[in-house]
């Protein structure tokens, strides 16, 4: 079983580029719906990871493109929790919201920076891991 | 007298609208250039603001676009400090850099709010006036 | 009568800077939103702008800063229209969802571009004006 | 040998979140200067692109942070031509320009499309591959 979220957007003049599509870049933003979304599901939103004493920085991205998005085409980001013992990886899957076609793959890793030691801890905050596996 | 800075910059890809000319919300990260410019010369910067204790939030903005600017095009914001002793009041000037040509007219207003009360202040902070007042 | 439309909106982490609050240039794109919904509702939106043969370009844009917008708080943007006939002029209202306050003012003005002669014409498209005095 | 292009930038106020670090989106911007660059120095930038019937669609992305990058910090991207036969493969390193030190590294690969038949071509248009070769 998995943890995922689901939001659907409508792209926006401005995230379109010259070519008509959105802008590649942009990409970034429409993962943090998904991410910002799923990790809310979970209760461990930018809030709680604060009061929890951690942050959890991006440490690495990948994005691959299937097909362009195109202004106002409306689109569902689902962001799926790939691990949470070690580190946070989500996996991003970009659908048309029309046809249901998958138009871009995605992927972020983040690491829990503990705030009071300023340092990278290799395992998740336990106040985070049981909130997931209650889930689970 | 007045104070006023330049900064040059060029047109990127990321900026620039399916009618391939800049999207009309990106000028205002023009205007940021200017400004930071001119307060860096003036000697007030982020940072000076933060140790005397002021932000000064933008209370408003203008911006007025004569011609559009193009991928590639290289441009030259000009930001003129206009009132300094109540806010601080900028007025900007986008050029076309190649034929001198003005194609942006725009302005800010901040308030100085200081950070201790978290009020706002009608009159700017000594520091800064006499900052200005030394330049003059 | 006025012809209106409003948009529910959230803030999102990357429209944050690091005074923690919604950097001012963002709010063009709300401001976006807003008028893309009241052109819509006109009947009136980018495609049918096009297939009457023009643009409605972005001559000045007006933004007024009554109080800050926060990471995840909910917001309202209504779009009224202001002016039709010679130019498109728009006001905007951001209201905060909950308490109903109102946070920021905005204005824009659109003229209307020839798309086959490139001129700016000082009336606005018969179409468009129809449309509108059918909704008044 | 390998063909390269380095370009300094300086990190602005609207690239900064709340975290007080460069959000990890916008360091998609960056690899946009750093490749433009080298695309230049190549002879084969967006306009020569189009004039040789392709355009280069951005097929993925990845970015691995190992540093944050702070308000007005320098640093400078270099874009490196990793692959030119079959796709272009670009890979980026930003450095603080101060201290030399690697803070991002990210890569890009781009596909060739032709314009006319709007299909993706498994080999770059000679006119580019010429241009790489005459540079190694």
């Amino acid at each position: 079983m998995s943890i995922e979220a689901s939001v659907e957007f409508r792209v926006e003049f401005y995230d379109v580029d010259s070519m008509g599509v959105v802008w590649h870049g942009n990409y970034v933003k429409y993962m943090e719906l998904g991410r910002c979304a799923l990790l809310d599901k979970i209760g461990y939103g930018y809030n709680e990871m604060k009061a929890s004493g951690y942050a959890f920085p991006v440490a690495s991205v990948k994005l691959k493109y299937i097909k362009p998005l195109m202004f106002r085409q409306t689109a569902v980001i689902k962001a799926v929790l790939a691990e949470y013992e070690n580190r946070i990886k989500i996996d991003y899957f970009i659908y048309d919201k029309e046809s249901g076609e998958l138009v871009t793959k995605g992927e972020s890793i983040q690491m829990a920076l503990n705030m009071k030691t300023m340092t990278t801890s290799f395992l998740c905050p336990d106040c985070f891991v049981k909130k997931v596996e209650a889930l689970l």
